[in-house]
């Protein structure tokens, strides 16, 4: 599989992070990309409109988009034990919390662009403050509720989520998100020293 | 299912079609919301952290979101053909349709917010230029590559396709999407007038 890659982008961690979890990642040719949401990459929007990554290449040519399709694909080909669960109350449980995590990411994505990318006189306070909330929601929602299923096998909600947690270090790190979370804290000190937490740390 | 709604919601209208489609509209019961990215909906965010619709509440008592996830969810609770291909090229294909259907739809609704909800003097055209681009170029595809998936059974990439040009028609009505996509304006025409897609026209 080719990949559309960026090594800031948490989606793309999530899914490198899979393909390391399932023991795929020396399969994955990692092909480089200049994507933006105002600035876009001519050859990843040839195969994705979006134009996001990642965008996965198969072998028979087809593209394969977004992160969660391409970590339930890496999923159905590797024989360990599943990070989507097949069926029942354990896969909807995982799938919101997948679903959960990538809101936070959303909204961490789209609080990045406001400061990082429009230009100052354009930014809109009521924007970033509504998107901060929803990150600060998150986190006390998984603090509150989550820990149980955290603490449990990993699947890919753990793993979006501890993509996610990884984010805000990485983009936000004067919003201290453990403060009110000491229990969501503890669990990714222990998890982001996994090997596909280790391998996938974002730079750029 | 109790779920929170919106009619003018695209996703809502998505999980709310797959219900229509799969004969179990009846089995939900709407309730109101107030969802918006600045103003957030403290009832749903109670329940889901983003605060965004659809969120649905299970019998027993747990969350369930996002659309893509409610929509599986119904979709593996009755007896007829599935929307949701099970295994192989089949599902991963509907997948990529359903996430290039969703990608149209987060511009969509980004440009929306762009234009309606930002004070006037705080707005970026590069921004809007950069949504709308994803917007045509997610036509363009549809009308390049999709023609075929499209004219075969209904599939949940499909109906999240009918979901995105429906929006498109309602908030951008100005925006003539189908001047350059001759063969998806034909497959819409024959598609809106199924009842799922009736049922659920948006409004508000």
């Amino acid at each position: 599989m080719k990949l559309f890659h960026s090594p800031a982008s948490p989606y793309v961690r999530l899914v490198m992070a899979t393909a390391f979890e399932t023991g795929q990642a020396g399969d994955i040719e990692r092909l480089p990309s200049a994507a933006g949401p105002v600035k876009r990459d001519a050859t990843i929007v040839a195969r994705n409109p979006s134009g996001k990554v990642p965008t996965a290449l198969l072998e028979d040519g087809s593209a394969l988009y977004d992160s969660r399709v391409i970590c339930e694909y890496l999923d159905s080909r590797h024989g360990g034990r599943r990070l989507f669960p097949a069926e029942g109350p354990a896969r909807w449980r995982a799938l919101t919390l997948l679903s959960l995590a990538q809101a936070l990411l959303d909204a961490a994505l789209l609080a990045r662009y406001e400061v990082a990318l429009r230009p100052a006189d354009k930014r809109w306070d009521d924007w970033l403050t509504g998107q901060m909330a929803k990150i600060d929601s998150s986190v006390a929602e998984l603090e509150a509720h989550w820990i149980d299923h955290l603490s449990g096998e990993l699947d890919i909600g753990a793993l979006a989520t501890a993509c996610a947690l990884g984010y805000l270090d990485f983009r936000f790190a004067d919003h201290d998100w453990r403060a009110g979370a000491p229990k969501l804290a503890a669990w990714y000190r222990k998890t982001e020293s996994r090997p596909c937490l280790v391998e996938t740390r974002p730079a750029g």
